[in-house]
Formats: C-alpha cells, structure tokens, sequence
C-alpha cells in the first residue's frame, strides 16, 4: 500500500481559496491541458470505487477466516469458533473506529514524532467521515478518494490482523479474554505499527521499508500476535504426547475448502485495493498486474505444497495445499506489482514450501497453531516481504530486515505482556474439563451440529 | 432509496429534438462549464454500474437467506429449505419482470392516482429494457442510469423481501402453497406498497415518508407477511409444551454463519446501491459513508446481542449474536446516510437489543418464527425506520410512524387474507406424520445429508 | 465475448508518433467533439474495471464448482473432489500464463493461419503484461483495456472449462491422471479452439459463428472433455446394475446449493464481462442488459425443473431443480444481449427442461455423470449456441451448427486420445479397493467429515 498520495498540482489549484468553486474547477480542468485524461472528479470517484470495492472484498476475507477455522478445528469446537469470528469483526469495526484509525492514519498530528522526522505515536479521537454530500472543495483529500471509503477499506485490513489471531488459539482459549486481546491488537497494536508505515511513520521515512498490502505489517502481525498467545496459552490437551504429535483433522474439509475460496478471493480487493488509486492508465493497469499476480501466486503456492507433500508423504494433503495457497497469497501481499508472472508464480510457490516444512517445524517446538495460520501469515509473511528486493529496486535489504525486526519484537513482546496480563487477571484457558467435553458445550451450551454424530 | 432523479438540466439540453448528436452533446457538455466534473456519459456509467454491483451483491443475499435458513432448520428439512430458497428467487424474478416492476415504477402512469396527488395503483405490463446498443439520446433516462442495471438492482430487493417469509415459516409449510404465496407478494404486494414511497407515490408525496433503502418497504414487508403466516399456519409440532418453548436447535451453524456473512457482505449494496448515483464527489462520498455505516451498524447489533446474553444467560448465544447482526443491518436501512459512525453504531447495536428480547417474547406469544425473522426484519425495521428522525432533520415522527402503520396494516391484511385462502384452496401444512418425519423425505424423497446420522 | 476490440479512430490518432505526450492527448480528446463522452482515459479506466470485476466473480466460480461437486458425491470422496478442484484451478492459472493466453490471442502471429484467411494455431510464448504505471501511449491497447486485466478475465474462463471436467469424473478417477489432463485442456485444448472464435480465428472470419460468452467455447468444451473421459473411464462400482439405475445420493445438498449460487452469482461477471467495454452509454447498457438476461435465464431454468420434476415424478428434485438453473445460465451464455427478458427467461427455461430429460438419458446409455455436467454444459450449451439465431439476425444457423460441430470433434477426439493415452501410461481408475473405501481415506488419508458417521 503506498501512502495517501499527496494532493496534485491539479487538485490543489481547485481548492485554491478566493475563487467561484465552478471557476475553480474549469481553471483546474484547464490546468491539466489533458482532456484525454479522466476529470479530476472522476479521478475521485475512481478511487473511492476502487476502496469500496476492495473493501468489500476484504470484509469476504473475514467469512474466509471463519469458516477456514471452522472448518478446520474439531466439531466439539465449531460454535465457539465462529462465535470468536463474528465477535472479533465486529469490535474490529468499532474500536479501529473509536480510535485505531487516527493513530493509524495521523495526518501529521502525531502525539509522538513528526511526518519528517518520523512518526511513532498517532493522533488520538475518533474517525468522522466527511458531511453529507459533500462538494470537492470540501471533501478531506480531493486529489484521493472519499475519507468514507478509505476508511471502510483500511478497517478491514485492521480485522484481517485480528482474523489470524484467532485460528491459532482454538480450541482452548476462552472467550471473553481472547476478546479483550482482540480489543487491544486492533485499537493499538496493529495501528501503531501500521502507523510507522502507511501513516507515514519512522519506519517509512527513515528506513525505507516497502510493504505495498502488507506481508508485514497486517500478516506477520497477526501471526506475531498468534505466536505470543500460543506461547503462553500452551498446546491442546493430548496435542503432544511424549515426542508425538497427535494429529487432530479438522471436522469438515469442504468448509475449510470455501474458506481458502474465499479468502483467495477477497485478496484481489486486499493487494488491488492497496494501489490507493484507479483513476490513470497507470494506475488501472496497476492495479491489473497486481490481480494477476495475487491469483498466480496463490496458485504457484498451492501447486508447491501439491508436488510436495505428493514427494514426501507420497499422498497429496489438502489441508496443506489450501494452506500453500494461502502462503502464497501472503507471500506476493509485499510486493504484488512489480514481479512478472513468472515471478510472482515462484514466489507463491515459495511460500507454499515454507508451509509444508514449518507446520511439522512449530509441532516439534510444541507450539500449538490449530490452523497453520503462525506459518501461512507469520513465515511466509517474512518472506514475502524480504522477496520485495527480488523484483522492486527501491527495496533494500537492511531496510526490509530492519523494519521486519522492528515490527516483530514490538508486537511479539507488547503481546506477550498482554496475554501475561490476561492470564493473570482472568485466565486464559478454560478447564481440562471443558477443553475435553468441548467448548461449545461447556462454554455456549450449543453445539454447531447437534444431529451429526461424533465419531 | 431516493426517488429516481428527474433529468439535470444538462440532459435535457442533450436531449433536446431538432440538434445533432455530437452537437448537442458538445453544447451539454459546455452547458456544465465544469470540467472537473465527470462527463454525462461518466456519470451514467458509474451510476449504472453501482447497480450493477449493488445488484450483484443483493442477489447474493439470496444465497445468505437460503445458508442462514438452512442453516437453523433440523437437517430432516433442509432439503425443503433449500428448494424453498432457490425456488422463491427464481419467481420473483420472473414475476417482478412480468407485473412487479412497473407497478412498483409506474413514471405517472399511474391506474390510480397521479404523481401530484399521490399514486396508489401503478401500472401494468411486462419490464421492457433499452434496445441494445442504446445511444444517449434514446436511453430512457440519461441523467439517471440504464434501465437494465436499475431493474436488475430493484428485482433483488423484491426477492430480499421474499426470502424474509421462507424463513420463519420453515419445516411444517408445504411447498406449492409457499409458492404462490410468494409469487403474490412479489408481483403485487411488494411493488405495490413499494410504488407508494419509492415509485413516487402517496407515502413520498403526502407524508414525507423517508426510508432510504427499506427498513420498512423491504424488511418489515417481509416481517408483516412472516407474521400473517405464522399465524395461519400455526407452531411445529411440540415446539410449545404447556407453557414451555421447547428448542428445536438449527442443524448447522457453520451454514447460518456463513449465511451471516453473506448477508452482511450484500448490505453493502443493499444499502450502498440505494444512493442512486455515483457519478458526483457527493454522490460518492455518501456511498462511502454509507458503506462505512452499515458495517458498524451490524457490528453494534453483533456486540450488542453478544453482551446482552452473556449478561442474560451466562453465556453467550451464537444465534442471537447473528441475528443481533441482521437486526443492526435493518435498523440502519431506512437511514445509512446521515448518522455519524458513531450514531450508527448505536441504531445498530439497539436493533440487536431488540432481537434478544423478542425473541422469546414471540415464543410466549406461540408465534413460532423458526429463524427469528420477524425480530430481525419487523422489529428492528420498525425501529430502523423510527430511528431516521435522530439524524435526518427531514424526517417527521409522525411522518414515519403513518406510513409504518399503512404500509403495516396493508401487507398483514393482504396476506392475512391470501393465507386464509390458500389454507382453504391447497392446505397450508403438511400432515402431522410428514412433519414429524421431516420434509424432506416425506415430501421431497431426499435428504441433505444422507449420511450424517441423525442423533 | 465479442473480438478484441481494434483501435478507434481516436486511440490511433492518440498513439500517432512524434507528438508530445500530452499534445497528442489533447489533439484525441479534440478529435471526438464530443464532451459528454468519458474522457478516452476514462474509457480504459472503465473496460479494464469491467474485467477485474467480471474476472473475480468468474473466478468465484471455481469456488462454486467446487461446493458444488463436493456436495453431490458421496462423503467419502468429498476431500479428493475438493483437493481436484483446487489444483485445477491452480493448474489452469500457471499454464494459461505459459502458453494458453498467447495460442488463444495470438494477435496476429498465428503459427498456422492469419487473421485475413482465419487462424488455426496461435502463438507460442508466455504471457507478459504491460508495464508498472504504463503510459496511455505505451500501453498495449489503448483503446481496450489493461492487458493484466484482459489476462485475469480470460484466465477465469480457461480456468471454468477444466472446472467442468472434474464433476463428471468424480469418485473413480486418480488425482494425477486427471491433472495432467487438465494441463493439457488449460494449455491446448481449450486455447486453441477459443483462438479459432475469439482471437480472431476461422471460425469467427470464415463461418461467422457467433458465441458472446461461451456456450460452446467454454461449456461445451468442458462437457466434451468430460464425456470422452466418462467413455473411457467408465461408470462407478454398483452404479448401473443390470438395466438398472441406482442412486448415489450426494453427501451435502446444502453445499451444491451454495455452489449453484455462487456459479449464478459469478455469472454476471462471465456473461457482463463479455461485453468487454463499458466505456460508453450504449456498452453500459449492454452490460445491463446481459445481467437482466443472465439472470432470468438461470430463473427459468430452475422453474422449469421445478415443475417438469413435479409433473413426472410427483415431487421436486432439489438437484435436477440446481442443475436447471445451471443450464439455463448455460443457455443463454451464448447470446445474452439480444433477447428480451422474456425471450431470455423461454431460453434458459428450455435448459432446464434438457436438464431433467438428458440426465436419465446418460444413464441409459451407462454414461456416468456424478453431477450432471454433461446435460447442464454440453447439452444445454448447443441449444444456447443454437439459440443465438432466435434473437440475433447476424447469427446463421449454419454457422452456429458448422462451428459447434467443429469443435466438438476436435474437443472430444483429441480428449479421448488424452485420456486413453493416460489410461495407458499412468492408469485412470482407483483400485475396486479404493473406490469402494472412497478415494479419501485410500488415496489421500484425510476424511472431509471425519466426525459425522455415515450412514
């Protein structure tokens, strides 16, 4: 995602004060001595399409997430499941509303630091949206896109972080804590370190760090935040057995099938969207090559886990392959412009390697991660974002490894300390009891198939 | 939803007789001295293709309504379901094209009334669209949009109302009777209310009325029709015990998520495509808040519902937290527009307020509502429609609550009696023993999920 | 889908040489006189939109494909048709990129043929797409759309054919086999029949064979392919026992459900996005209109099952009622412009009722379609292509006939050499074992349903 374009020479000339709006807008018009070009007011509207249209695909995303899990965790387990999806969108949607967006998005007012020389601490308040109706003149940033649909897209990538979390610790964790979690990652943890970068923050203007939809900044922090909790949460009871890991399928693989479906799908708004603009030839074919990209990747990913875990285990697993894909969505979110196909096909694929070798990786580890989501959004999204280098010259090594660094241990360590804290305060896991009844019983009283029999 | 819009001045002189084509359409487009604006043709095309994509994302709401009821159904009848869902689609939209549609947009062919006076009756006939490869001058309204996409769009909110009923009526209706009851709504009921406010009829012209995309034109018309039947109709079989509600658990509630999902992702064009028009910076602007909105709305429902049952019960209830989401969706139909996202929230999260406590208070009542429908799409429209005044200066109470009232009163006449008639002629329910077996064997010979034991 | 569109006067004069960039713009814009048009920019902006929206709602039916096949076989073969779905998606995606998208628009460079006598082989070469932020006067064809976008659609409906393939062999076929068919369809087969109509091929310039969206190029071709392998594959263990039928009830009727919806739902982005332009009033309209028409078709389909099963059998049949509407989307595929909806609603209707005749037929003839491909895609899409000459005078009868047996044979004698070329080299058909275990548990290891005993 590129930062909020700064107003063109075109836009500012219209907002000049002292003139007739209609004037303005002629002069403006006049001012491009382009009428090939789409009128400044449909630059605009372009744009702002551009973000309802991808924000509405990324809000898919979190169905894709829920039914990915639930599909994937044990039938005892599913209400719960999709209670925590449904339930974390939407304090998602309210609290990057009561305050992530405007620490995310400081527009110069940061309460620590400086566009110049970087911020680190956004603005405090809630985000008001321009007046009913509003005319160009008035609109916040008419040279971009209506501050409505700017923030209906960039909530839904604050939910997305949110979305990863959850998957991880099925199965186990209790409600209401894993709420209050939800809480602080998606009114301060994501937005301040989504800040660094796309609010125009340090890491951006002092390291040069390139992340165009977010490898790093929404995927690895999601499966940074899932890393801590796990940590500290432990495994499922019977996960581990001396040195074995128990295997424990997912309940329905058709769901879990949709899921990646879905998800694959709302990446095309995810990757496109973050072009920030539709309104040039430029930018529309952008923001093609990118949906080219983002689909060959996914396939690239899916096709490696195919081949491997074929070679490997001498059967092909699904599970995996729908996991590759998704690694290889993660893995071109960095970068999905400037690879070629070819590329961008070998860097999905990748991705869909690192998944097959990590998810028997963290079982040894003993870290639980009931839906693989650590090595999808965590390692993959490590990878993505250094594979930027391979194809964008503006990318730099150090500035990739620095920044990946930088938002790891500011996520990792804030939360540890808050799963620390949540643990203490009023404890994380539910009783060895219910995690064996299942917590759809012991927890809601309601079981998501009452008339399917468990085997 | 505004009315259709009159011509712009610019159009007429476009489409003044008598001048060439490239002539008057230079001589328009002089007309605007403004040329930051988008072009006349621009905006016809972005207007038509909102609802080309409003339109889309309705039509899937279909899907969302048949997974949500599929989904709260006993798996003995989801087959029925399912043949209900995609069955009552396919008639609306047959029959919307053959009556609904024109009566429901007469454009002062009124059989009774008149534009000034107010409309009553609409007009009959057959939806005939623009001949292909229509020109500017010869499309029927150039400064609106096509006549495909906008009776594309308005045909999904005519079966959105359908899908209501399906729902509460689920698992004790015959098939064939739910048809014709569903091809009389959506021929006659529905576009006739619907020409009063949105056809430009007595509701709009005498009383103000506003409701911006169909709390109550849609969703309590749906509701008012549920409820007729549900009293015709009668509860399942030992759904009240003495005074006891006995709970009949849905079958799957990964599928009435997921139905969540879907319908929630629709609103956005539900809501957002009822802007009419996206071809200004205002007019985009508005769609974006709206999209902005309705999102939050669901989400205060979603929250509200899920706080209000833990502190209830003690646990939190998964259906009520995604009928706490629909009901936050219709409340804030009637006006996505002009609340603040704040304000929105709050409409939202009262309409799942709402859910939680009708619920049950239907059930004392033995009005047996299989999947909540008549809370959620009533209730909460009710509420949605009254709600308008708290931020719409426009709107008067009284205003309102007359047109909720007729509106009201006509649906649940008419389908009373068209209930009554049907029980007469057809026979409304299916025999005891066929209940008792399930729909779906005794009547349809099949079953969705024939090898998942039934417990 | 029409021809590439070639450049307009406008374009050619925009890309006229040794003029200054913005000079040249101007002079195009001057060019038209014609300022209520969109602005030549906005044009591009517009078609290449066309076909991001039309290609994620194609590509979403991949997901629907998948449902729907997973919700029609038996659970014990669920995870392998999902795991096939899957990959052949992710098959189509690499080797469309590699070689189909060049043999299909060769462009000119026909390997056998030329674009004036009509071309026979396309070109050889991987796709490569404009570059990052391409100027209008660098991009490939200003006049059209992005090439990324151009590939993304055209990708999608590459991607569909092999979707098709994969229902009718379900439940017997091996994993690898079947892939590497696919490769062959997605990078041959497909392609270079698509080149002979849509890149410009003998069939569009010597038989003047009209197919807008498909109904032979894309849907035939897949029942085609289909219907070789069935042949050689032969039908399922205890599928045809003497004369008799017996039935395998699908495992998951809400799951074809969805699946039906979400190929409906993507339909418009096939069926719209064939239009191929959206830049002008006229094109919007089209658009329009073929969504109206799309729509319709799938209605009258569906209620033409519905009765038609009532009728013979005495009950509705839920999956002859989704294949209805699948058939009559098929149907209209070929011609969704030129109809009325009435027209539109008679066409897809006659799908449907193919539907409920022609899948007992197959089975007369131990041809054994799990899914019913063969009557929705083969069947009802020669009706549909033949169906072109009711509405559209440009259509000849011969030429439709001439072409759709033209591909046809090609299809299915180089597929029946494909698949017993495999049959030879790798084996086609799981052991008796296997198949009678389910290829889950004996091929991949994994249940879809581990939970839910069958029955």
């Amino acid at each position: 995602m590129k930062l909020k374009s700064t107003l063109p020479l075109v836009a500012v000339l219209a907002l000049a004060p002292g003139l007739g709006m209609a004037q303005e807008a002629a002069e403006a018009a006049e001012a491009t001595t382009d009428l090939a070009a789409a009128s400044t007011d449909s630059v605009f509207i372009f744009n702002s399409l551009l973000f309802l249209i991808g924000g509405f695909l990324v809000f898919w995303m979190a169905a894709g997430f829920c039914m990915l899990e639930a599909g994937l965790v044990r039938s005892k387990n599913v209400t719960m499941q999709l209670t925590k999806n449904i339930a974390l969108f939407s304090l998602a949607a309210i609290f990057y509303y009561l305050i992530g967006y405007n620490i995310m998005y400081p527009l110069g007012n940061w309460t620590i630091g400086t566009d110049e020389t970087g911020g680190y601490l956004g603005a405090f308040g809630v985000a008001v949206l321009e007046a009913v109706g509003v005319g160009r003149d008035a609109a916040d940033d008419y040279g971009y896109a209506s501050t409505g649909s700017d923030f209906f897209f960039q909530l839904m990538f604050c939910a997305t972080t949110a979305s990863i979390v959850s998957g991880t610790l099925a199965e186990r964790i209790k409600l209401w804590p894993f709420l209050v979690f939800t809480i602080i990652l998606t009114a301060l943890i994501y937005p301040i370190q989504a800040s660094w970068k796309w609010g125009g923050g340090f890491l951006d203007s002092q390291f040069g760090f390139l992340d165009f939809a977010g490898s790093t900044v929404v995927h690895s922090v999601g499966g940074w935040a899932a890393l801590a909790g796990a940590i500290v949460l432990g495994p499922r009871i019977g996960k581990y057995v001396d040195s074995r890991t128990v295997p424990m399928p997912g309940s329905n693989l058709a769901l879990a099938t949709l899921g990646t479906f879905i998800l694959w799908l709302g990446w095309f708004g995810f990757n496109g969207g973050s072009q920030l603009a539709m309104g040039t030839v430029g930018d529309v074919a952008d923001v093609s090559r990118i949906f080219a990209n983002t689909n060959t990747a996914a396939a690239g990913g899916a096709i490696a886990a195919l081949i491997l875990t074929q070679m490997l285990y001498g059967k092909v697993d699904l599970t995996m392959v729908l996991n590759g894909a998704l690694a290889g969505l993660v893995s071109i979110t960095a970068e999905p412009l400037t690879p070629s196909l070819g590329a961008a096909t070998l860097i999905g694929a990748v991705g869909g390697v690192i998944v097959v070798f990590a998810i028997p990786f963290l079982d040894k580890l003993k870290i639980d991660d009931v839906v693989g989501a650590i090595p999808v959004h965590l390692f993959a999204g490590i990878w993505g974002t250094l594979a930027v280098v391979l194809t964008n010259p503006d990318a730099t090594i150090m500035g990739q490894l620095i920044s990946i660094v930088i938002v790891g241990v500011f996520v990792f360590v804030v939360s540890l300390v808050v799963w620390f804290i949540l643990k203490g305060v009023m404890g994380l896991r539910v009783s060895e009891e219910a995690e064996i009844a299942g917590l759809d019983t012991a927890e809601l009283g309601m079981e998501a198939y009452p008339e399917f029999h468990r085997g």
